[in-house]
């Protein structure tokens, strides 16, 4: 096994290896000619010079274009380039498959993303799509890590829900019926008994509440799985399926919820920083000058711990302009949560303990019977990287707070009755996995963190 | 932090600790009473002795019974009785959630897993239920760790898709239409320009060709993730939601395939003994006696390799009477795949080379054009266990594959497109998360191997 990245990390002149891979250039001089291969393991690609002593030569060299697969058997050698330590001095070659270089669309020149975009099925294979894909893998193994040696249980929570729990946001419907034909009811309506589960289902929006059952026996768990968005929101910053992380802790308050998110994030970017230096430092020259700057404020920072009231405070005292109002009782928008974040603190800054009215009817009611144990994390340039909450674990107050938000406490059973048989004091936090990579990578559209985008009007792949 | 797996691991008499959990079982003797604790970290529970010099000690022991949650702050002292190391003379008890004894499900009579199932919210806190979930994050975290620590990234395919690529199963419809007022065309179809990806979309039967995608630029992949089946199939095999590992890697082929599969089951079974052994002890006590021998068997064995062509010729030799009838061409049935891991082979068997009318478009056509290069490993006692192949990496020869199978190329645009450039030899399997899970730990329902499971007329919590 020869991955280009241990043989640029190691490989020493002498080493007869065998390299398989992508040509990414070919440079033809008059004797010889040198093939940029990458494999995907790193950005940076092997040189290999090939001279006319490699059987085929004059054929090969013609049929060898960008997007070729070929093997190159041959010795490591000290590079006379100023780019590399190391090249390959070839002694055969094999071409697996050729790329018409008059069809091929990935040619040397560069390409917008959004053109890339209609080439789902090769954009990996340029520096910047595979730079993003390398690092979700790093950060995704991260994740892992982090919880795993805490002795958090990862549970695979349902995909596909017959209850839309949280009341948060439009779902997409799951159906085993014919469209052109579907079953109905002597009134009409849609005969659901006949659908594969009986009833209508959904695509879920948050595994958080099955994360509380999980976390009510096992005390520490996270998920991290798909989760499904139905709002036609065709921006920069939203996808219909979404990667998401939710950790969920019993005997665990608001403040060992915050100390946790602040710790899970400087891991992440650690680990990012020590696993993937030649990635980020791409984004860093080539995307975005701020993501190393980015990377290192989350790490050597203590976030801001700031209650929402204060942060009201903060911004009616501040001499900027905004466009929405700032009054207690009004949630914060983006512009509010950069001034904080950004201009205020200049770091991140977690806000806490917001108006109960905006927030959902899981946060723990505080004392003041006003506000709710509830967090946002924002961080310079991104804003909200992270949502979390205390959880109501009183039964007469979370069937209250169920209850005035218009929702049927009949629904929550077994929410309830988590409440009714062994209640505890527990929290947990919420992460978009593609928010986080595009925070990583400075990547502006959210579209091209992800291999396969789903966003209105698009399914392909 | 003081998880209970590490204070009866580690915990030493004389460590003040202070532990926190659900209460199992309740004695009450005389002068003191014992509570056994479990936090989920593992199947054995702490033994806290309190005795009146505890605080309140009258009123808590009446309060606490079986699943309610409490603190206990003591002192570990080496126990008196002889199923425990070590105990927790206890100074103090927090009460934090009652469980009313006379309506809390889980008394300490044994359940069936049937009336469990109803439970689904609570019964991760019975041994059983607690022992699965815990080897199933093990076994996903083993998944993880074998492929990262070969170089593959994990890949995110995705769920929601707008093509039925494999052809596979029957798939469920995803749409953010109202079913009750359907948009209408004029001719009287649905209108599907208003439907959120303006075409139809489906669930995801398997990441495969997605995963090839990712493998044509990274060379080594692999997905971790749900995928879905529509099927009416109200066994205890069968999920409509499960989660599946598929990886691809480039520039390979069934021998290399092979290879990696019979590593991996290896590795996961190696992983498993040593980080669950309490674990699975209780599976092999209490549930099926022989999942030690099973996981000894897959850990030490080199897995039987013989072709489709030579299995159908040991099923005819065979004197076995089988339901089923045997001859080239046909699918091996369940009863077939048995006789030859359990009986002929008596232990895992890898059937190679499959007729290719009976698989898959995108499995390699041999130089005989009459088999592809499939393979299934069977394993005694479950049969088939994981499914993979080398793909037709040739152009020619899937577009016509394709169309003998009444496809149309126009739909597998991309997937083409792969073999136009830069295609490669290329292989790789899938592996049904939860059958291995069942397999491990030898639970007779798949719908007890996952935490919500979803079949037919069920999508409960």
């Amino acid at each position: 096994m020869s991955r280009i990245k241990e043989l640029l990390a190691t490989g020493q002149p002498g080493d007869a290896v065998t390299v398989k891979g992508w040509v990414r250039t070919k440079r033809e001089l008059k004797d010889f000619a040198f093939l940029e291969l990458n494999d995907g393991s790193s950005l940076a690609g092997l040189q290999a010079v090939l001279t006319p002593t490699v059987p085929n030569y004059d054929a090969l060299i013609k049929q060898v274009n960008t997007g070729a697969t070929v093997s190159c058997e041959g010795v490591l050698v000290a590079s006379q380039g100023k780019n590399q330590r190391i090249e390959l001095q070839a002694k055969a070659l094999t071409l697996w498959g050729e790329a018409d270089p008059t069809t091929y669309p990935l040619q040397k020149k560069r390409h917008s993303f959004e053109f890339l975009r209609t080439l789902g099925h090769l954009r990996g294979r340029t520096n910047t799509l595979g730079a993003v894909f390398r690092v979700r893998n790093a950060c995704a193994t991260a994740i892992h890590q982090f919880f795993q040696a805490r002795g958090f249980l990862w549970v695979h929570t349902p995909i596909i829900t017959a209850s839309d729990c949280e009341g948060a946001g439009e779902m997409f419907g799951v159906t085993s019926l014919n469209l052109e034909n579907l079953p109905k009811l002597a009134n009409g309506q849609v005969d659901y008994s006949q659908d594969f589960f009986e009833r209508p289902a959904y695509l879920t929006v948050s595994g958080q509440l099955e994360a509380e059952i999980m976390a009510m026996a096992f005390s520490n768990v996270y998920t991290f799985g798909p989760t499904f968005r139905a709002e036609n929101s065709n921006t920069s910053r939203h996808l219909a399926e979404f990667w998401m992380v939710e950790p969920e802790m019993a005997f665990c308050d608001l403040e060992g919820d915050m100390d946790l998110a602040e710790d899970f994030l400087k891991f992440i970017f650690r680990y990012l920083l020590e696993h993937c230096p030649e990635d980020m430092q791409f984004f860093q020259d080539r995307i975005d000058q701020t993501v190393l700057a980015t990377a290192d404020q989350i790490i050597h920072n203590e976030f801001a711990r700031v209650t929402y009231t204060e942060a009201v405070s903060l911004l009616e005292k501040s001499s900027r302009t905004f466009e929405f109002p700032v009054a207690w009782g009004l949630d914060l928008q983006s512009e509010h949560e950069r001034y904080l974040a950004e201009d205020y603190f200049q770091k991140p800054v977690i806000v806490t303990d917001y108006p109960a009215k905006i927030k959902a009817f899981y946060m723990r009611l505080s004392e003041d019977g006003q506000t709710v144990r509830a967090m946002d994390i924002l961080a310079p340039k991104i804003g909200e990287i992270i949502g979390g909450s205390q959880r109501e674990e009183r039964l007469d107050i979370l069937t209250q707070r169920i209850q005035a938000q218009g929702l049927d406490p009949q629904t929550y059973w077994w929410y309830l009755d988590l409440r009714r048989y062994g209640t505890v004091p527990h929290a947990g936090f919420g992460l978009g996995f593609e928010r986080l990579v595009q925070f990583m990578t400075g990547m502006d559209n959210i579209r091209d963190v992800i291999p396969f985008p789903r966003f209105p009007g698009s399914a392909e792949f």
